[in-house]
């Protein structure tokens, strides 16, 4: 059975439960808790099945470990029926992939920055570096990510077309990322306040 | 015909022109230089094709934008014949997928990082906010990434395994990368330098 390595309520693995749920596979896999809280992500047994350290990471039965979100995602779309997450044509692959990387870029990552960086984050054992300046620039990253996926779904359902995908999860938990570090979605983005709640009533985010 | 906007010599737009060269499809092609030097990528005509403003980006005949390597990569996978480059069954992709985030996050996007914010880069006018620091920590993510590549090509052939893949140009791109911006491959990394000469006689590669 497939292992997923997680901490719950964190939003990268929040990603793939809800991948997961898109495919109705939650059922399929086991989750075993990391606790980041406490370092055990950096810790020499965690680091040899992923020498990424991050949360979360999937285990196949043949021991080989897949960490990074884009890369899990991909390998449950391949290998669980039920709607595709990361494309059909060629095109559709493309734009998504694209918008996953945005997502990832524009609010994830950059909000990830911030927390890290320009708040205590983790405390200071597990923020042996931070750099405050730069913290702060990525928050303004963040804000201009949401104004630009704001606008993209004002043109479109969802962030890579008329099909929900992987890049939607990362955007919805993007800004369960924001909540939690207190970014506001600004008031005038209501083509993404729309999109959220359209997604946070999908059986898969409802877990 | 397919356009792409890229700077030549850059070590980006140089991870197309290898996938293409893998697939035989240089000619099928077409190049459009956007002078990157003169600000010409954060201009409004640029940007409204591609709102990231950066190069390469790959524009396909009904007009669709695709930026972002992996996502221009994996539309000339999926279009294009000749050998698969983002991996064949479900676990090759995730293998794939994994390694060519780990080969942007550890080597070029920290190599970028530490030229745009710790060196003169683009000069002042291109480069309005630098964060030495953050470039300086970066340089030694770079430095740890390719101490981590090393040890991967110890085991494999090939960055994601026994096949070339997109994850082995993106590392090798960031190995000119690393050459422009003066960081050394350190000279123990012998599996790394034994690869990147393997792979520099790529007819791909060889242009």
């Amino acid at each position: 059975m497939l292992k997923i390595y997680e901490f719950p309520g964190f939003p990268n693995p929040a990603r793939i439960r809800i991948a997961l749920g898109e495919k109705n596979a939650i059922n399929k896999v086991s989750f075993v808790t990391v606790n980041v809280l406490a370092g055990e992500h950096r810790e020499a047994a965690y680091q040899a099945k992923n020498p990424s350290g991050t949360v979360p990471a999937m285990e196949l039965d043949d021991g080989t470990v897949i960490s990074e979100c884009t890369a899990i995602t991909e390998y449950i779309d391949n290998t669980f029926d039920g709607p595709p997450l990361t494309g059909r044509s060629a095109k559709e692959k493309a734009v998504v992939h694209m918008m996953q990387r945005r997502a990832e870029v524009r609010v994830v990552d950059a909000i990830a920055a911030y927390y890290h960086h320009a708040t205590p984050g983790f405390g200071p054992e597990l923020e042996p570096y931070q750099n405050a300046d730069w913290g702060l620039r990525q928050r303004e990253v963040a804000v201009g990510g949401l104004r630009y996926f704001d606008e993209v779904l004002g043109k479109t359902p969802y962030v890579a077309g008329e099909q929900f995908s992987m890049a939607d999860i990362t955007l919805y938990c993007g800004l369960g990322y924001a909540d939690f570090t207190q970014i506001d979605v600004p008031a005038e983005c209501t083509n993404l306040l729309a999109w959220r709640t359209k997604v946070a009533a999908r059986p898969s985010v409802q877990g």
